[in-house]
């Protein structure tokens, strides 16, 4: 269900506990680019660790790769994005809005005198839609002519695709195998927004599948199975989440099969990870505009061939989104509502809050202690400031899972309270077991 | 002792084992841009990690941060770059060779009848130096106009300075303390070079330290030591590491004292990590250029003052060349030459290889075994292709600090050898126990 007030709750929330802040805030903003502040690092970090580890760590066939933003030109013109990266673009000559072509909102043709601008309500106001092209263009070295100009790139696939035969002779893998990659891209959006879903600068988790042609139906399946497992394994709600496959005027120009994987944000369905047949579009293009062979030669068979690519395509900051989202509830405990981000405890910023229960009796320094000690193994956060019951409703905006606080019966039995951030459970703990304690609930 | 041709060797066993790729290298190569492969990609976020670790994640007082690459371009005129951050540019009118205006290399005054070109010769043909802006500039929006300019940040460290207050008042934290961040910058070099040592993209991880005006000496020295130590704990050879202090001359526009941090390159001594007092000159820019105060207020003294800036800036991708350089070393070994990265265990990509010694008796079976028990807690890499000496070969190359081999002992005793990549000394561990010996060599 659409709930626009979530968020302007979440936007705030962000600012206010250090998730998330707008760029440039002190100079009024830059348009649609966001600040990761103390907490949002941190669930940013876990959730690309978590990504890395599942694609990397664990299992043998598939490669990290981390290629650099600036790329050849060449690399976008066979890429095809040179010449079809664009959107169409319409203004209002009347309130100078200015919109996709495609908006839904738009009634008629724009450049005829029927058609009517949705925000100032003129017809016969909007332009004629021209292609724009949303990669973002620089220069390199002091000379600004078509000869340096690069682009930042607007996905970051090419920079596997390019790297592909490296990648197999310095690995020796073999086909079937994958690349995979985190990194920054940048779009020149006409109408980015909402919060952190659709930005000009962003961070993308991608992998790139590489197949023998024939076989990329199964892996296709495959692959679109693993990621919504995925997605439910990090503790997203089920039933928020579902598949929308591409239509054949929605496939991109590379793409055989497309399927999205969309979230019920509250502003409705969208999609924050893709799964796409590129078939051996990518590979061939650059075979052509390089010159260089990019063959893949099987190693038993001899059999010669251009490997087909599966590719995963996860936008870092959307789920970032996706897991404030639906980390969000408010809900009234002994009649006071509190704000909650139950985020699963593995991708929470801070695992575990320590409180002494007031400030004397020498309680600081015993929670220190245990703080302190803490620290080594697990991010951690003291604090002694206020009343205990706002100490946990802060820990509980940041979505920290666990409370510990130290009381009067510590300094008799040197047990702690242990608070569940979801069921408010309180169990007692000996301070030598704490960390061990943690340690296993953080890992169920 | 200076050494060109370790260089081109290093090169050629970044590429070989997957370290490090030049970008776009199918399209002949983006100038003095670096992709990094799997092991490369695996050693920087090794490097990342352990620096995040020591900044925020084993101190109370420092906080991170995650900001945008694009930034309103009055961040930029105010800190002083879109006027001041530039180099000068000179061109030979004969051989098209460019140079910067400063380089030692050219005799007499450029733009005079006896200045020399040092490439090709001539006299007079050295253009008059001309100011040339290091930074990449782009258009946000599809108007390329002035007021849609935006620059790519040429240093991270302006990201902190315009979200100081927003991170004090969302962490709650006092003066002192610091704000630490991990992110790409860009600088339009005009004599990019040496590998990765000077690039066009490239990543910094930088901590600014917010103090009291007065303790900023005290601070500064304080920094000074800790980030030398920190170099020396990573193993890096402490004779291979120097201070080299900022004269007048050399200062920055902002800065009070500046030291560097060097090490002994193959090209000479230069520069990878600089540590700055900054004074207050940034944050009252801001506040000046935003009209936003940005005052601290003391919470027990209610002083107000404007906090001075301790930075410490440290190339993540400097660090690795200092790293790779420092461990690359060819040495006899049973008359034959071996190469070796001795990377220290804690940031070597792979941290054990998996051998059988044979490719029947089941021994493959075996190593699998173990190989896919130790993947759930290290990077391990299994290898059953060619002589066990050449796996070795391959392993030492790659830096991996331990070789565990099945052999036919294994079959009767369940016992394995472990090799050391250094001592080449071999223990025979129970295949129950590796995991936990590995875990502990590590640690050490």
């Amino acid at each position: 269900m659409a709930d626009p007030t979530l968020m302007d709750k979440l936007v705030s929330l962000a600012k206010r506990r250090g998730f998330i802040f707008q760029s440039s805030e002190i100079y009024g903003g830059l348009g649609s680019v966001w600040d990761y502040g103390p907490l949002g690092v941190e669930l940013k970090n876990n959730i690309k660790e978590r990504w890395w580890r599942s694609m990397v760590h664990e299992r043998d066939d598939i490669e990290g790769l981390d290629a650099a933003i600036l790329m050849h030109s060449k690399v976008w013109e066979a890429s095809g994005h040179v010449s079809g990266f664009t959107d169409p673009l319409v203004d209002c000559k009347v309130c100078k809005n200015r919109f996709r072509g495609d908006d839904e909102r738009i009634k008629g043709q724009p450049g005829t005198p029927e058609a009517q601008c949705p925000i100032c309500g003129n017809r016969g106001s909007l332009t004629e839609p021209r292609m724009f092209n949303l990669m973002f263009k620089t220069f390199m070295g002091p000379v600004e002519d078509e000869a340096s100009v690069v682009y930042l790139r607007p996905e970051t696939a090419q920079g596997i695709y390019v790297n592909y035969l490296n990648v197999l002779q310095a690995s020796r893998q073999k086909i079937p195998f994958g690349i995979a990659q985190v990194g920054k891209a940048f779009r020149n959006e006409i109408t980015p927004g909402n919060f952190i879903f659709r930005t000009r600068e962003f961070e993308q988790m991608e992998m790139q599948y590489f197949v023998k042609p024939g076989e990329d139906e199964r892996w296709f399946e495959e692959w679109r199975g693993l990621r919504m497992t995925w997605h439910c394994d990090l503790g997203i709600k089920p039933e928020k989440l579902r598949f929308h496959q591409h239509a054949s005027d929605e496939l991109a120009h590379y793409a055989k099969v497309a399927y999205d994987i969309e979230y019920e944000f509250p502003f409705g369905w969208q999609e924050f990870e893709g799964i796409h047949n590129r078939t051996d579009f990518d590979l061939t293009r650059h075979q052509e505009y390089s010159g260089k062979k990019l063959e893949y030669v099987d190693t038993v068979s001899r059999e010669r061939f251009i490997p087909y690519v599966i590719e995963t395509s996860l936008g870092t900051d959307r789920l970032a989104l996706v897991v404030l989202v639906d980390a969000y509830r408010e809900e009234t405990v002994e009649g006071e509502t509190r704000v909650v981000l139950g985020l699963a405890p593995t991708i929470a910023p801070i695992k575990a809050g320590v409180f002494p229960l007031v400030k004397k009796d020498g309680m600081p320094e015993v929670a220190r202690r245990i703080h302190d000690d803490l620290r080594r193994r697990l991010p951690v956060f003291y604090d002694d400031g206020g009343s205990i019951g706002r100490r946990y409703r802060r820990q509980d905006e940041a979505g920290t899972p666990f409370g510990i606080t130290v009381d009067g019966q510590t300094l008799e039995d040197q047990t702690v309270t242990v608070r569940d951030r979801d069921t408010l459970a309180q169990e007692r703990i000996h301070t030598d077991q704490v960390g061990r304690y943690l340690e296993d609930r953080l890992r169920a």
